[in-house]
């Protein structure tokens, strides 16, 4: 018998049918003699839906006042799903975030937890409740109504596990596990049965959206065990287990997984004056324009210039280059060269680390392909690369394959 | 420079155009000078959309839970006005019913107000904010979610217009007052200036749905001014004044108006023993299966037996059947005689008090249209009789005319 804390995300919860399966699936855990804590998420489409009636009225809306908007989706859910465990005789209490005091900052739609209230569950499940609560939502230290973002369910999950010393935080979604790849792409794709936390905040922040990468960073601060697991089986199987790569001892595969992500454009200044201060000349403007760049590169220069290059989302390629032509007569750049048909690929894994030797077999896999590729960008545990988007597939096939990621590991 | 709380019921924030609406009416009594409360209802629909959900998942919804599923109405509506009003520059702040702590008792789905912290409130006002609460929610002393049943919004601004000690506590709605009968039956239908609030009770629980009853209560236990005016009219005028009758020194007409409801059903227990015990014995059965009872009539009985009479809701008429079938039997009555074409229609006026014969006017303005009076029930400001439905109508006309509710009082 452990205690155990559940979250049920927008899709799983998306029909009052679904509510339904939700229920079962708690209540079968209850039956297995668990103590269980379930965060829920707001029913698939409501939070667009209240964003959209906010829009109508703000074009952008007033920060405090949309987090009162946008919490009720959420509030709306907890209710439901006490009523359907209710139902088939699961006694359940719901709360909101003020209701536990999920105490936040007052960064509203970006707030972050900074205590959490256990005295109220703790009871509740004494008397052998099934205690949930309202995900992506908190109350600030003046008592107004916060959010955490999106996919800030998973933060409260992972927060609640923290504070009351969850045997496991389960991550339940509409895929079953994390996979070595997207196997819409790869077929031979194969669900990791764990996965370190470095892995997975390299794979979520690559495009692989499986888990909030706050979520992860705030369960490896306070060492929760998250396992992902998908909510439309009806036996979740054992999902993906996220470890702490120090606490296993288990022989680790080199590569654990391939993310991408087709959201890149790229834009390279050239003939840049190679002299201090002009990267921040190029991408001050960008950052006060609120687009994030993501990857950065720029050569060591000759002949006086330099090559500076960087991809930014798709959605904001023709902002940028429009904020760059102001930039490109000022720093005095000979041109600007960009492209917004470019794919990120990235290869994630701890056992890089002390083998060497991965990034030329990523590279000479590439070139037998006759994959050019454009830019790269390495760190400890992942080697990146930006290819043009219509070899992508292709990419991750061949790489699936040269990594040896289809067989068991 | 008065303060003011401004109700708003659904149909007036029904859409965000209605809600942009409201914003500029409240911003005009702004400018005004006024300090301003403002308590809203749900989206029209929103209510009912939320309460089909929760039907979907228990056929009886857990109270409790379904407070804090259908409290969530409103509390997108507060968000969205007060983003309104930002929009056009008036600076605003919204508040749920527990974040300036409507305390109510733990009655879940019709829960009473205790008391309500004003602290924030004023503070909000005297730094020119205009304050936006939540209508219709609550919050008991363990900090759940209560609400206080249909159309407690209005009963929520009374309240706060009586904690506050506000000059007025004006009731927005669809109808620009209150008029002497329904101005659909009624072509010369005429807007009251002013209505006291017993006439106003009266009218309210006969099928005048412009307040809910409760408000008014609230109001004249706290002497609070009421208003009602229209949302939907770009001058609201001046509405309809609810008096305190000892307070106004006015001449009062005899009679203030005709209310009359279709949803009645007649029952007539015929040949019934004439004993004490009589009355418990039909009507328990019918009180214990929470049917409610509108008007009860039994005549002097004569050779040991009497009839006895009652109306229950039009949609409560078979099953108050089949209930009284068992009844029957039990007491040993003759015969049961009932009819579910029938309507109430009712002349109400503080004024009766002091002239006799209005009663009689009423009677003889019936018979000389030839309709027949089934049953008949008084108080004392008020006649109420049951006609054929198909003569409803025509009732109502010739006595709106009898009694020269046309005529400016």
């Amino acid at each position: 018998m452990a205690l155990i804390v559940q979250k049920y995300g927008g899709t799983s919860v998306g029909t009052t049918e679904r509510i339904k399966n939700v229920a079962r699936r708690v209540a079968r855990w209850k039956a297995q003699g668990h103590d269980l804590v379930i965060v829920v998420s707001a029913m698939s489409g409501e939070t667009n839906r209240l964003i959209a009636l906010a829009n109508d009225i703000q074009a952008n809306p007033d920060p405090r006042e949309l987090d009162v908007v946008v919490s009720t989706g959420e509030q709306v859910t907890i209710g439901l799903l006490s009523m359907a465990l209710q139902e088939i005789g699961v006694p359940a209490h719901s709360y909101c975030g003020w209701q536990v005091r999920v105490t936040t900052d007052s960064a509203h739609g970006k707030a972050r937890i900074q205590s959490i209230d256990e005295e109220e569950i703790r009871a509740d499940l004494s008397a052998g409740k099934v205690v949930i609560v309202a995900g992506f939502q908190g109350v600030d230290e003046l008592g107004h109504i916060t959010t955490l973002g999106r996919g800030g369910s998973d933060t409260s999950a992972v927060a609640l596990a923290a504070a009351l010393g969850a045997e496991e935080c389960q991550i339940y979604t509409d895929v079953d596990g994390v996979y070595t790849t997207d196997p819409r792409v790869v077929p031979e794709a194969r669900r990791l049965k764990t996965i370190t936390f470095e892995e997975m905040i390299e794979m979520a922040s690559l495009g692989s959206k499986v888990l909030q990468i706050r979520s992860v960073e705030f369960a490896g601060k306070y060492r929760v065990r998250l396992r992902v697991l998908s909510s439309f089986e009806e036996d979740e199987g054992e999902g993906t287990l996220i470890t702490f790569e120090e606490d296993e001892n288990m022989e680790k595969a080199v590569v654990a997984g391939i993310a991408f992500d087709r959201n890149e454009a790229r834009i390279n200044v050239k003939g840049v004056p190679d002299k201090p201060g002009i990267a921040y000349q190029i991408l001050g403007p960008i950052a006060d324009a609120n687009i994030e760049v993501d990857m950065i590169i720029q050569n060591v220069g000759e002949n006086g210039t330099t090559d500076f290059s960087f991809t930014v989302p798709r959605g904001e390629f023709q902002r940028s280059l429009t904020i760059l032509r102001d930039v490109q007569a000022h720093i005095g750049a000979a041109k600007i060269d960009a492209n917004d048909k470019v794919a990120k690929l990235s290869i994630v894994g701890v056992g890089m680390r002390s083998h060497c030797g991965v990034a030329s077999t990523m590279f000479r896999t590439l070139a037998e392909e006759g994959i050019n590729i454009q830019m790269i960008s390495t760190s400890e545990i992942k080697v990146s690369v930006l290819v043009d988007e219509k070899y992508l597939e292709l990419a991750v096939r061949v790489l699936h394959k040269a990594f040896s990621l289809d067989q068991e590991d």
